[in-house]
């Protein structure tokens, strides 16, 4: 029990990896080895995942394949969206409601058997089918739980669409703008892996006791729901929202902010120390909106106004710089997707990045077990409970 | 980057706690300071779970609220039954219908505010009233759900009985013999804490996110579903079966398969180098069945006749001693207690645990974010689809 107490785990190893790799000072990301700016630009969210899950791209015919199964499996069980109309019954979080759609979906895998416990280690590739079937049943979870928490009925997926596309469709009963949907397959995209961040770890924290897929993907989702994680991509909009409702002009309230402690959402981040690469690629699409017959977008061209002011006062050079979700609500404000399924869009892409790691942790398992140091007392007598 | 892999990061110090203490080479388990004998003795459920996550006894007043609470809050919404009569119908492996009963209770729990994230650090006493919300209701939602899969309706909770006696009458529809009902409560008791194990890390993990206590609690489910954590105690009963069924005789059957590098189940321990405190424990209520009018118990006799062999054979003096899960399985089944929900119980003893862990976790927290060594390519150009 002797040893350092190595709190948050920061700069600990816990295994290899050949998901992503991220160049903190040149803001860099790669996915299994190509650049996050070429895979954004040159293939979509099946690709990717393609590429995620095994390690290369995908031949014509292994893509058509892979694509098709997906758009195939879209549709969730009846079962299933009557638990969903039971969540939106108690207004559960739509984040909840994806945790117990996600762990539901295992009861209809038939490589799953709950009695005969699997070593996945000898059937990686049930592992990507399960995988399939949640990446591709997460967008209809999400959309048919918004719809029916507003009291409108669901929208059954198309499979003549890409995800973004059906994504959109699904969520608001009507064909998107193209520039849209290929801002929905881009962000699907670019959020897929980036390390053993809180709720990667804990995928491979669950998939190491040898849970199936669908556990572990929903044991991360519980991560990823947390505000100190996948949750803060709500928090730029609500920034922005308060920086609207007040008296102060943009840099009075960053500048009264800064000198009171408080915080600057959307800015810096733990590996990177300049822009985000990933911000850029959002950046790229918020440009495209305003220049579009949607423009006029108040809340990016206020977040504009934020990083201006940020830049004046040299934070950037400081390595203070926009992080990935500081134009995302931006963005998906503009284009009408409530603020609270922000984490669930995440949820989407970062599914990719779980997948690849429990691939990887089934491959080459050992169980994570860490240890605590006890501080409190031994030996204490017991004392019964009239002499308390 | 640089630095060990430390895989399966055993012996790293994740934190200090002060739960629980094992000693490994005595074969002894404090919780909060208090031996497991004692507690197993002298208190309850409720007592402990006061203890687990207080840090002290209760005094009297204290513990008739907290254990009137837990009574109080047995029963589950409509709702959530609903859906796990939708989760019967996909015969979803219990733990799995446990994890979405539990992250759908957050919505029922007038403390979590989804849209106000919460820093639980401010909040210990609604962590603490999560907790008692999940451990009232987990009881019911593992006997519901075994009744429902079985095409049975569901039994009311009783707020006269206590957990472990009104636990066998939901499962089973009829007031259970007094040892079985002792059997069931410290059976809740002994299995509360252990270090942090594979799920107590990961509600840590979670948590650490300032994710909420239900998804902490759900994604913690989805770790103690793994067959190398907690499903393992479903195997020492299989083996018996198995030896049952074999034509050997018990000692032939345990020398054939250690020479063929078998594995003989409920022996061992990462920890212990002796027999498991709680083996004991256990053990003596396997024998008071015996002398019991329920008594003949071919199980418990053959999982005696086994450790004789294994002691013969020198191998508890090796430090290779009968663990928890050795005599669990032939004590549940001989209360006639299906196999494939041994784990629901073990969590519902569990839970005392993580919400130990969450509420030292949220009190003094850092984000769990480890590293990866990344090994795979860099900088890899992007061929087109039709030249691959």
């Amino acid at each position: 029990m002797e040893g350092e107490v190595q709190k948050g785990l920061e700069g600990v190893i816990i295994d290899e990896s050949e998901i992503s790799r991220v160049f903190g000072e040149e803001g860099k990301l790669l996915l299994r080895g190509y650049e996050i700016n070429d895979i954004a630009e040159n293939a979509d969210y099946p690709e990717t995942l393609y590429l995620v899950w095994n390690g290369e791209l995908p031949t014509e015919e292994e893509y058509e394949k892979f694509a098709g199964d997906m758009a195939e499996r879209r549709e969730i069980p009846p079962e299933v969206m009557d638990s969903l109309r039971n969540y939106a019954e108690a207004n559960l979080h739509p984040m909840d409601a994806m945790m117990a759609a996600t762990v539901n979906l295992s009861g209809y895998d038939e490589n799953i058997d709950p009695n005969a416990p699997q070593t996945f280690e000898d059937s990686i590739d049930e592992v990507r089918e399960a995988g399939k079937n949640i990446a591709a049943k997460l967008p209809t979870i999400t959309a048919a739980y918004n719809r029916l928490r507003d009291g409108d009925e669901p929208v059954e997926p198309r499979e003549d669409m890409d995800t973004g596309e059906n994504f959109l469709y699904m969520l608001q009963d009507e064909e998107p703008p193209e520039l849209f949907s290929d801002l929905m397959e881009t962000a699907f995209q670019i959020h897929m892996d980036h390390g053993t961040n809180a709720s990667t770890f804990t995928a491979r924290v669950v998939a190491s006791t040898m849970a199936n897929p669908y556990e572990a993907t929903s044991s991360a989702m519980g991560a990823l729901a947390g505000p100190l994680h996948g949750a803060a991509n709500q928090d730029t909009l609500n920034m922005l929202r308060e920086i609207d409702a007040s008296d102060k002009d943009v840099g009075e309230w960053i500048d009264d902010t800064i000198d009171e402690g408080g915080v600057v959402y959307g800015y810096g981040h733990r590996v990177y120390q300049t822009k985000d690469p990933r911000a850029f690629i959002l950046q790229d699409y918020a440009e495209d909106i305003i220049d579009s017959e949607y423009g006029d977008d108040k809340w990016y061209k206020l977040a504009k106004e934020v990083e201006a002011h940020m830049d004046a006062k040299g934070l950037e050079e400081k390595g203070i710089a926009p992080n990935v979700d500081f134009f995302s609500g931006t963005i998906y404000q503009q284009m009408d997707i409530p603020t609270d399924i922000y984490t669930n869009l995440f949820t989407v892409s970062r599914v990719g990045g779980w997948v690849g790691h429990m691939v990887e942790q089934y491959s080459d398992n050992r169980i994570i077990r860490p240890r605590a140091q006890y501080t409190g007392p031994v030996d204490l007598e017991w004392t019964p409970m009239d002499e308390r």
